[in-house]
């Protein structure tokens, strides 16, 4: 099929890659930076550069760009697209964007079904974009506003074939709210962390346990404040959570209680295990 | 020389199958559990199963036990050492423990050197121990109870020979202070953040940063309690300080002050970037 994407960052770029790698299917690389289509187009990421004109051929159009410049690309150029298209988006956030995207494509014969790639890496553009980021991956899909069970079915081989190792389909707003946990609040995390003062001074007193815990406070600020004002409630109730549960570790140390500290410890060794294990 | 190894943990049984491995000196190792003794014969990181009465023979003492064990063992065995043996522990945390064993040898021949090398797994034991757990890594001296400067060298120089990357010399508060935050603090969020309603329950929709931000919550409970509590102070102070910060991006998303947000992830960002060029 001809595929068309917008957007050839690190999602638009990988995806772009992958495709033409793995794949038959035609892809058509739209950015709005020159330099990055003629990038793309040299490494045969895409087979041409392309117009929004070209998307009334296009089969499946992905869209890999913030979530406002994602709904506004769409609303702009619904009428190109070709009758029966799939669109798919990339966003991080589903639930604002599913309800935009859902209702801009009620009454036409487009099938929308939200997406996300679950892969990532601390940098961003298309020079930093590969084929295999999302080998094994889950992508996330959320297709409620679109009742054609065939185009789900059809969307799920396909990122099957480029990579992703599980396809796991929810709805806008459970995403939101487990994503939250397991990615914003992460993000929070690491910039909050490096923000202590020895988190530029600790030459020869760190390993594996600092890098981890800051490696993703490297980050784009721009994408991140927006993915997180899309989801604040659910993440201002994870924050919270999380600053609860550290104050029941800084009270148990400041109160001397070991006894409470182990049973914290002990539970999270637990549940860690078992969220290995599921 | 002859190398006395007490306690064939992870540390421990990494420490004399790099020895053993690497180099020509003789590993004695001891071990209250004689399973242990004897897989460490059987693979030949040690070159004999020891008993304290070996300690007359051995020219370097390494003690790889929890703190209070270490202590304890020392103020035990010391006057079966060797006259000018030179002592290092492994004690994750250096205050109480270097002013112990500072104590225990005043007045001895005994040359005490506090040691903590920064590597680890989270898993623990003989059975998860292997000879490349240090490579590259810092190990951290602090000499305060020593005069004897060819011994600091003698001890760097040996612990490069087994594949550290670094040696960081350092006093034991100011190892306490930054290992509080680099370390302990890693730990402790990673055990708060896996308490969390969904971290049993993501599967599909996680990636990387949760794997990461999770991965110490594994742990040994009864070993990092007491690590925790003997330097309780200052991982209050760094705990309570993450918790001020977590607290600035709740407020930021609660105010809906996307200015303030994207300030402190721009900041995090310089500060992890920075971070990595010291």
């Amino acid at each position: 099929m001809n595929i068309f994407i917008c957007g050839l960052g690190l999602i638009g770029g990988s995806l772009a890659k992958s495709i033409s790698v793995r794949t038959m299917h035609t892809v058509i690389g739209y950015d709005t930076d020159k330099e990055t289509c003629e990038s793309a187009l040299a490494c045969n990421a895409i087979r041409k550069i392309g117009t929004t004109d070209d998307l009334k051929d296009a089969d499946l159009v992905i869209v890999a760009l913030y979530p406002s410049a994602t709904v506004e690309f769409v609303k702009e150029n619904l009428a190109k697209f070709k009758e029966n298209a799939i669109l798919v988006d990339t966003c991080g956030i589903k639930t604002e964007v599913c309800k935009a995207l859902g209702e801009a494509v009620k009454g036409t014969s487009i099938r929308f079904i939200g997406g996300h790639p679950m892969a990532g890496v601390e940098r961003s553009g298309f020079d930093h974009s590969f084929a295999s980021l999302f080998d094994g991956a889950s992508m996330i899909l959320c297709p409620e506003h679109c009742s054609d069970c065939v185009a789900v079915q059809k969307v799920s081989e396909f990122f099957g074939d480029i990579g992703f190792g599980r396809i796991t389909i929810s709805t806008a707003d459970h995403h939101d709210k487990v994503i939250a946990f397991t990615s914003q609040l992460a993000h929070v995390v690491s910039s909050a962390y490096v923000h202590g003062e020895y988190a530029t001074d600790h030459k020869g007193f760190s390993a594996g346990s600092f890098k981890d815990m800051t490696r993703v406070a490297r980050l784009n600020a721009d994408m991140w404040t927006e993915l997180f004002f899309q989801n604040a409630e659910n993440l201002s109730t994870v924050t919270g959570e999380l600053i609860d549960n550290l104050s029941k570790f800084k009270n148990a140390l400041d109160t001397g209680n070991r006894d409470a500290m182990h049973t914290l410890l002990a539970d999270g060794n637990d549940r860690k295990i078992k969220s290995e294990n599921i």
